[in-house]
C-alpha cells in the first residue's frame, strides 16, 4: 500500500487552549474512553478537508489506520498524528487553519463533554437552561466579540450546489465583506464555503485583518461536511438543535442559498421561530437568494411555505434573485434595525437573548423509524408546531443521507416512513423529488437512493 | 455626611470576560444569594486600593453603603457602583487596573463557585484532583502563557514592613525586571508591591510591554491586603491552601523578604514540600533576602528552621543580604535549571505538575480553637508533617490577625492556644515575640494584641 | 448629466504619513505647481479601480471634473475629493485599500519629487547612486520588512489575458500563498491581479494576517493599469527603469505569465541582467508559466530568446506548463538558494545589492521617433547590450500603446519605426504580430492599431 | 587595566530604521568622515547611561578605546561595539532601551546631516523654513502620533537637583500618568528623569502600553546629560534652538521644575515667545512647581521675571507649590483648552504650527566671548527681544558649564563677560549666585568654577 496520501506529524497550536490538565489528557488518551473515540472521528473529519466526498463511512474506511494522541510538552500539549490525510498539508506542513481547527475540536469536546453531557445531563433541563448552555459553549469557544454594531450574517444553503450557484454565493460574500460584515455558515463545502471566500477577498480590500469566518458544526455531520479551511473560528455543538440555536442567537441575519433537505430543515426552523407570537416584534433580516437560474427553485420553496405554513410565514423573508448588491444592502440595513432593537431592549449584540425559541425546537430529536412515523404532520395545530415537526422530518432525511447513525439505521431497517395529512404530504413529496432531481441530496457521483418514503396515500 | 470619599460609576471591562449568561447575572444579582455577598465584599476590597488599613471590619463599616450590581447592555455586562471608595478613581474616572481587577473577581467567583464549591464539592477529592482544580482555576484566569523559558519569580514577605525594607524589595524587583523576569506576589502592600514597582520600571527600560505582575489572593485576605494597582493579572483562589499551591506550581522560584506570621506560614509551606523525599531532585530556586538591617531577622528565622526542621531544611534555601544583583542572578540561573529539568521530564513550563504536594498541605484548614489546640507540634514525626502543622499554626495566627472569620472567632473566644513540645514552643514563642516587637503582625498605628497564646509550660 | 458615477468625499488615512509640513501642503495645493497635476492624475487613476479600460485619455475625459485637495486638520491632513469615480466606493464609503493607496501616492510624490527630481537631479548620477535612489524610494514607502527568509515572488504578465490564463494565475498565487510566500506585481488587472487574489485566500487559510501584496507602478502607466484593491503596499516609482530595478532588487524570484509587449520588455530586462558576467553566480529563480493552452505561446517566446540572445539566455529560466504546484515548489526552493547566497555574502534579504545592473538598463529611456530609430538592434555586440536595446524597443511599444506621452507622440507623428538587422527584425515582427493576434496589446473591445512599424526590408 | 567596565557587543534594533543604503553605511563607516565622529560621540553618551558625571571630557577620556562600526547583514545592519561602557548592559546583554536609542542616533544623524546641514545649508533659511525643518526632523523620528486629544506634557528642570526635589518630580509624573498624559523632557537625569519614572508606574496602573517618554536632546549636550533609559522615543536635534522649538511645538503644555542656567534659558525662551503679540490668544499651559522647600526658589525666579520682563510675563505662568495633584489637574484642563483651540483653528494636534516663534529665538547662537559681550541686555527694547538675549546669556553659561565646545572656549580664554544695563545685571548676578550656592550649575562633587563674569559695575 502506498503512503502517498498519508502524513505523520506533531503539531502545536498558536492559541492558549492547549493547556490541558492531567485529568483531561488522561481521558482523551485512553482509547477505551468515549471521549477519545469522539475526538478521533472529528479530528479525522477536519484533516480530510480536501475531500470531495460526503460519505463519512468511506472516509473512516479509507483512513482506518489514522491515529491521534496527545503529548504533554514543556510549552503545552501537542498532537501526535499518524497516517493523517495528506490534503491537510502543504509540502508536509499542516495548513495553519486546519491545525487551529483540530485544537478547536479538542476544546469543544473537553468543554461540552466535561461540563454537560457526561457530568450533568441535560435531559430535564428547562428551555432557559438550554439557551444558557448554548451561550456557554459559544463563550468557551471565544466566539463572542465586543462589536460596534451587529455584523454577523449567517449563510445557509446546500453542500451540493451547481457551479453557477457557487459563484453566486462568492459574489454575495464579496459584497457582504465589502460592507464589513462577517460570515457564519455550517462550515462545509458549497454554499457554506463560497460566501467566506468572497468575504475573505473583500476583507483584504478593506484591510480588515480580523474578519470572522465562523463555522458551526456538530459531531454527527462534520465527517460529511468537512470544514473548509477559510473558517477561522470553529465550534462543534453537541447536536443539530443546539447548532441551529447557535446560528440564530449568534447571527444577526440569515441568507438562504439553494440547498436540499438540510436547507429545508433550516428554513423551517427559523420560520417556526419567527412565527411564534413572542417574536413578532424582533427584527430578523432573512433573505432567500440565488442566481437567475435558481429563480424557479425559490418559487417552489415559496409556494410550499405558503401552502403549509401560510401567508404570514411568507412575510418573514424576502426573495432576491441574482442581485448580490441588493442582498448585501438588505443585510446591512437589517443590521441597523437589529442594532436599534438591541439597544432599546438592552439585549446583547453578541447573543440574541430576547428571541424566544419554543422547546419543540430545542429538544434533541434523534430520528428512529418509530419517531419519524409519529411526527404530527397535520394542519390542525399551531403553525409553529407544524413547522417544528416538519423540521424534524427534514432532519431525519439529512440524518439518513449523511449522518453515520442515520445511515446505519436506514441500512438496517429501510427508509423512514413519513406519514400525515395527505394534501400536505403530496406537496412535501413533490419538493423532495425536486431536490433529488436537482442533485441537492448528496454530492453528485452516485445515484441517490432515498432514505425516506412519503406515505402519500 | 460628606460624600467626598464616595463615587458612583458604571464601568465596563476591556477584556472578554464580561459576557455573562442570564443564569450568572441572575445569581450574582440576587442579594440573597451567597455569591452576591462574596462578590460585594471582594469588590469593595479591590476598590479600597488606596487604603492604609489592614482591618477588614473597619473597611466594611466605613463603606457600609457601598452597592454593586450587574447591568446587561448591548456590548456586554457592566458594573453599576454606588458609594465606591474614591481612592479607586482619578478625577472621577476609575483606574483601569482596578476596573480590570473587579472583573477578575467576577470571573473567579463565577468559575470557582459555579464549577466547584457549590455544584460538586471537593471535600473528598483526591490530592491529584485538587491539583487539577488549581490548574483549572489558573487556566480559566488566563494566567498560563506560552513562554520561551521559565520566568516567574514569586516574592513573599510582609505587608507591614519598614521603609528601607520596602525600598530594598523595589531594588530587587528592578534587577529581576532588567533580567526580563516577571513577578508574582500575594498582591497586597509592602513586600507584595515593591518588587512589582521595581520590575515595572525595569520592564519599561527593556521595552517589555507584556510584563506580568500576577497577584494571587483569596476572599479571606483580600480585604486586609487590598491588591495594589500594578497587579495586571489577579486570581482569587478559594482558600489559602489553593493559593499556596498556585504560588508554587505557577511560580518558578521564590524570594522571601522579611515579614510576619504570613511569611512564616509560607516558608514552612515551601520547606515542608521541598523536604518531601519525592521532591528531592526537583530544582526550586529559593532565596531569603533583605537589606543589611534585616540580617538579624534572617539569622533568627534560619536558627528557628535549623532547630525545628533540621539542617536539611536549611540546605533548601540561600540567604543573601543586601545584594539585589546577586539575588536576581541566582534567580535567573535558577530559571535555567528549572528549564532544563522541565524539558528533560516533559513537564509544562507554566505549571509544575511534577512537584509532589502532600495532602496535609492541600486540605483546607479552617482554624478553630479546637483545631488549633489539636495541632501536632512534636518532634516525633516525619519532618514534612511537622512543617505542615507548624504551617497551620502560623496560618491560624494570620486568620486571627486579619481574616474576618478568624478575627470574629478570637473576639468571641479569646486567643488560640498553641500547645505541643515545650522546647519547640519556646522557640516558636520567641520568634513570634520578635515579629510583634518588630511590628510585623499588623500595620503600625495601634498596639498589637496577640490572637494566640503559646503554651510554653 | 447624471452624477450617479460620481462621489464627493473627505478621507483620512490610517497610517502616519498624513503628517505633512506646511511647505508640502502648499506645493501640492497650488494648482499651478507640477506636483499638483501629477498628484491629481495619479489619484484619479487609483480611484478608477473598477474601470475596464486601459485608455488613460478616456479616463481623463470622463472625469474631467474630478478635483482633489489637501485639508489640514487637528489629527492630520485629509483629502477632499469632488466628483471621484464611484467605483472606489461601497455605498458611498471609500474602500479602505483605495484610500490607503491615495495616501501612498501622496507619500511617493512628495518624497521622490521633493528629494530627487526637482531639488537634485539625477541626470548625471552614477549607476551606484541610482541603485541607492531606488533603495531610498522603497525604504520611504516602508516596503522593507525584517523577514526570516526571502519570500517575495514577483509575478509578471499581461494586463489583457484570457479567462483561463487568469484562473491559472489565481491557482499559482494560491499555491504560493499556501507556502507562505508573498506577491509583488505591477498592480494592474490580469496577471497582476490573479496571483494576489489566489494568495489572499491561501493566506487566510494559513492565518497569515500580514501577507504582502506589493504593487510597483509609475506615473506613466498607472492610468492604464489602475491598481487592483488587493494591493496593500503601493509604490509609485518615477519611471519604468526604476520600477524594473525595484522589481528585481526587492523581489526574490520571478514568475512570468503570458502577456504582450510589456511582458516582453520585462523578460528582456531580467535576461539582459542575468546574462551579465558579474551576475553569473547569483541565484535568481525565474519561471515562465501558463495553463496548457498557453504552451504554444511560451514555445514562441522561448524560440525568439534562443534566436536573438542564444542558448545561455535560455538556460536562465524554466518553462512549466499547467502545473501550479510545481511552479510554487520551484519558487519555494529557489528562495532557499537565495537565502543561502545572501547569508554567505552578507547581503540584505530585503534588497538585492549584489545584483549588477548595467547602466544601460538604468538610464531612463523616453521614447521618441528619433530615439527608437537609433536603437542598435544588431547581433554584433555584447548580448546584454542587445537585450538592453530590444528592451527599449518593447518599452517604446508599451508607451505608444498606453502611456499618455507615447500615445500623444504616435498621434502626432505616426508609428515608431524600428530598424536594424533584418533577420532579427523578422523574428521580432512575427512575435509582435502574434501578440496582436492574441489580443495581448490592449484590452479587447476595439481593433488594435499598431503604434510601431518594424522595418523588415 | 581591568576591563570589567567594558563590554564588546553586536547589536540589532527591533524597529525598521536599520535599513541603510550602501551610501549611508559608507559615510558612517569612514573614520575620516565627520559623520562618523559625531555618531561615535553620541553613541558613547547613550551607552554611558549609568554615569553620575556631567563632564563630557571625562567620559571621552575614560572610554577613549571605545569603537563603533556598522555591519551589513542579511536582516539589516547591526552595530559592532568594542569597549562600550558596561552600564548599558545587564549581565552582558544590552538594555533594550539603550539599544533602540543607539539606532535613534543613527537615524537622526543620517537624516539631519544628509538632508540639511551638509547638502543644503540652512544659514539663510526663512523662519518658516526652520519651522518646517524641525517638523521634518520630528516626523522622520516617528514622533507624531494620531492622538484623540493633546496629551504631551513637557517637563523642564535641572539635571542637578536635590533628593526631595527629585521625589517631587516623580510624584508629579505619577499624577500626570494617572491622567493618561505623556511626558517629554530633555532626557537626562534629575528633573528630566523623575517625571518619566512616575508616569511609567502610573501608566502601568492604567494599563497604558504605549505611554510616550519622549527625550529631545542635541549632540552638544548629550554627553553631559546621558539619556535615561525610560526614554522610549529619542530625537537628536542639531542645536539647542531647534531642540527648544521642538519642545514648544510638539508639547502641549510645560511644567518647570527647579533647575539652574539651562532651566532659566528655557523659561526665558517660552516667556519670550508667549510675550510676542501674535501669540496673545494661543493657550499654552505653563506651570512652575516644586516641593515646599523650593517655594523660595520660585519666589526668586518670579521676582527676577517681574523685574526684567514685567508683570505681563508673570501672568503667563502659574506657580504651584507642593501639590502634585493640582499641577496635574491644571495640565489636564489646559490640554482641553489646547484641544478646543486647535480644533477651531484647524491646527494639528501633533505640531503647534500656529505658535509664532520670532527669528531671534530660532537662529543658532554659538557662544563666543565676542558674541556674549555683544548681547543687548538693556531695557530699551521690545520685551521679547530682551528675553531673547537673556536666553542667549544663559545658553552661553550652559555651554561654558557642560558643552564640549563651550568648555574648551572657557579653558582657553577665561570666563565669558556679560555686560549691559547695570540694574538688570545686578539682578542677574544675584540669581546666578543663588544657582551656584544651591549647586544647580553642575552635579555636586567638585567646587563649581563660574564660566562667566557679570560686569555689574
Amino acid at each position: 500500500m502506498s503512503n502517498q496520501n498519508r502524513v505523520d506529524a506533531l503539531v502545536a497550536p498558536k492559541g492558549s487552549l492547549e493547556m490541558l490538565s492531567q485529568d483531561e489528557i488522561y481521558r482523551l488518551s485512553e482509547k477505551s474512553d468515549s471521549l477519545h473515540d469522539l475526538f478521533h472521528r472529528c479530528a479525522l473529519a477536519i484533516l480530510n478537508c480536501g475531500s470531495d466526498s460526503d460519505d463519512p463511512e468511506a472516509m473512516m474506511d479509507e483512513f482506518d489506520d489514522f491515529e491521534i494522541s496527545i503529548i504533554q510538552q514543556e510549552r503545552g500539549v501537542k498532537l501526535q498524528l499518524r497516517n493523517a490525510p495528506a490534503s491537510a498539508f502543504v509540502d508536509g506542513k499542516m495548513i495553519n487553519s486546519v491545525r487551529e481547527m483540530l485544537f478547536s475540536v479538542l476544546r469543544d469536546i473537553i468543554f461540552s463533554q466535561h461540563e454537560y453531557i457526561l457530568d450533568r445531563g441535560l435531559e430535564h433541563a428547562s428551555s432557559d437552561k438550554l439557551t444558557n448552555v448554548v451561550f456557554e459553549l459559544l463563550r468557551n469557544a471565544n466566539v463572542f466579540r465586543r462589536m460596534q454594531t451587529p455584523d454577523m450574517v449567517v449563510c445557509w444553503g446546500g453542500h451540493s450546489i451547481k457551479r453557477h450557484e457557487y459563484d453566486y454565493t462568492k459574489r454575495v460574500g464579496h459584497e457582504l465583506g465589502l460592507r464589513e460584515l462577517n460570515i457564519c455558515t455550517g462550515c462545509g463545502p458549497g454554499a457554506m464555503k463560497g460566501p467566506m471566500k468572497g468575504a475573505a477577498i473583500a476583507h483584504a480590500k478593506q484591510h480588515i485583518k480580523n474578519g470572522v469566518y465562523l463555522g458551526l458544526t456538530e459531531p454527527g455531520i462534520i465527517a460529511a461536511e468537512s470544514p473548509n479551511p477559510i473558517v477561522n473560528q470553529l465550534v462543534i455543538l453537541p447536536d443539530i438543535e443546539k447548532r441551529l440555536e447557535a446560528f440564530v442567537r449568534a447571527g444577526h441575519g440569515i441568507i438562504v442559498f439553494p440547498g436540499g433537505a438540510g436547507t429545508a430543515e433550516e428554513i423551517l426552523y427559523i420560520l417556526g421561530i419567527l412565527l411564534h407570537p413572542k417574536n413578532a416584534d424582533i427584527p430578523f433580516p432573512l433573505v432567500f437568494s440565488g442566481p437567475k437560474e435558481s429563480a424557479d427553485y425559490f418559487e417552489q420553496i415559496h409556494a410550499f411555505i405558503g401552502d403549509v405554513l401560510g401567508e404570514e410565514a411568507q412575510s418573514k423573508y424576502r426573495i432576491i434573485v441574482d442581485d448580490e448588491v441588493e442582498v448585501a444592502r438588505v443585510m446591512k440595513q437589517g443590521m441597523e434595525a437589529v442594532r436599534q432593537y438591541r439597544k432599546e431592549h438592552k439585549d446583547a449584540f453578541y447573543y440574541n437573548w430576547k428571541l424566544h425559541i419554543p422547546e419543540e425546537f430545542q429538544r434533541p430529536f434523534e430520528p428512529t423509524h418509530e419517531r419519524v412515523r409519529q411526527l404530527n404532520l397535520h394542519f390542525d395545530q399551531e403553525v409553529h408546531l407544524l413547522a417544528a415537526d416538519l423540521r424534524r422530518a427534514f432532519s431525519s432525511i439529512v440524518a439518513g443521507n449523511v449522518k453515520a447513525q442515520g445511515v446505519a439505521c436506514i441500512k438496517e431497517f429501510g427508509p423512514f416512513e413519513i406519514d400525515g395529512d395527505k394534501s400536505l404530504l403530496a406537496k412535501l413529496d413533490a419538493l423532495l423529488e425536486a431536490f433529488v432531481a436537482q442533485q441537492r441530496m448528496k454530492l453528485p457521483g452516485t445515484a441517490y437512493v432515498p432514505c425516506y418514503k412519503v406515505i402519500t396515500e
